[in-house]
């Protein structure tokens, strides 16, 4: 597995992970922080009833809420130590129901740059061996230099 | 407080609330449904810790969870008894830091369809007198005709 | 007519109108800048055969186009003497056939910032005393300081 | 080159062909098909100066317009005869100057589907060897059926 990238920080992979466990929204909906490599980030979300929208299936503000780390993460990943990121934008297409037991949301950076960054977001249904693409995005992050992620 | 459209439906209200309860989502973070109207429909939500991202703002995730229920919601008021609603995508900008003691967000039709609606999403921050735009966004609506909601 | 937004160049006008003189694609077209406030940019474009797609209407490339514009223009209006304007992303809807013997488009800042500026898009359709809206979009720009625009 | 989709009508080349023939604004900017596979479509526009915004790049309103037909045929490629296609919203993200002496914008179905399909959209830049990318976007087109083309 070799990343297009080269990370500016060594340790970006603690960094990440570091800021991954302040974010207590992902802890109350149960999701983990499942891989990290320069500029991509994987986010694994368990199926739980109540993220649920009126149909039974995952809420798509949660399907965007994990594409949105993973993104964010991604991002990240490659910035300095001793800077933060703020997502300014991202736009989600829903492309299926999501209906699995676990979600897998895929954040890879396309483009880095010094102020924005931009990033593809996918994010796959598991359901035993099945796994089908539900949603996919776009976003536009901004690196806040010399401002400490805490 | 007039609306421009004209529902399909006289129960719009009571069908929007009764499908807003059944999203479990809507129950796990504390959002309330403010306000119903023909193509408008307000959703607020109290600032939790556990709804955070790294830095203690609400997760831009949230955000958009409740832009995305605003709009839904606001597209399905129009529809006709009978019908669901599913976000076919939406693209939304985190204008400011979602900082404060209440949230609310508000989607609004632009254009309705048969097939697909549009419609406009804010979200505001407010913290006593002050109230914060902090997000805006676009989105597109699928009604499915003969699809009832539950 | 007042504008929400101070521009930080007094000249802001005879800016703008100078660098829309320079994009060559708006003479290609036949676009003028209609009007030009703080934040907020007019351009109309005539209808003409040859910017049509495959039905007879306006390409939804050039509706994007003279959106584009219009909002990359209104931010450009409070950016300050000696900066220029660069387009980060922008999403738009289609809402209607582009039908019309003139087309409008609008720009306006909502959320104006040293880095970034966010706008709102919107192109109508005229067709004698009518106005139909035919699109609406979001835009991000971003501000260089200290490089000129020609 | 095998394409993950079976096109429904065999004549589905010839039918984008003659579909691009008739967007009158191809002809207007000199963009060319270059390539018309199932689900997939390339489109070829050399640079010219009357194409350009302030800075002498290519504007921003053709490289979307091009990639907005490049993903538009792309699902118009799988569609049944005797249908047609409109574009619903696409969102594109400008990565780099667009600086080359030819574009070339792919749009490539993700998701097809009886109302809906949605198309990643890519454009880079072509200078002597290199190749930069310097948009990507997304796409939902809607299917009308039993609406020709033309």
């Amino acid at each position: 597995m070799t990343s297009p990238f080269q990370p500016r920080d060594p340790a970006y992979e603690s960094r990440v992970r570091e800021s991954f466990g302040r974010q207590a929204l992902m802890r109350t909906i149960g999701a983990e922080l499942a891989r990290v490599e320069p500029g991509r980030v994987e986010i694994a979300l368990p199926y739980r009833d109540d993220l649920t929208q009126q149909h039974g299936y995952l809420h798509a503000g949660i399907t965007s809420t994990i594409a949105d780390s993973a993104g964010g993460y991604a991002g990240y990943s490659l910035f300095s130590a001793g800077s933060s990121v703020l997502t300014v934008e991202f736009k989600i297409n829903l492309l299926a129901p999501a209906a699995g037991e676990r979600f897998l949301a895929v954040g890879e950076v396309v483009r880095p740059g010094r102020t924005l960054t931009i990033c593809r977001l996918e994010v796959s249904a598991l359901k035993g061996e099945q796994r089908t693409l539900i949603a996919m995005g776009q976003q536009t992050l901004i690196c806040l230099e010399g401002t400490p992620d805490r």
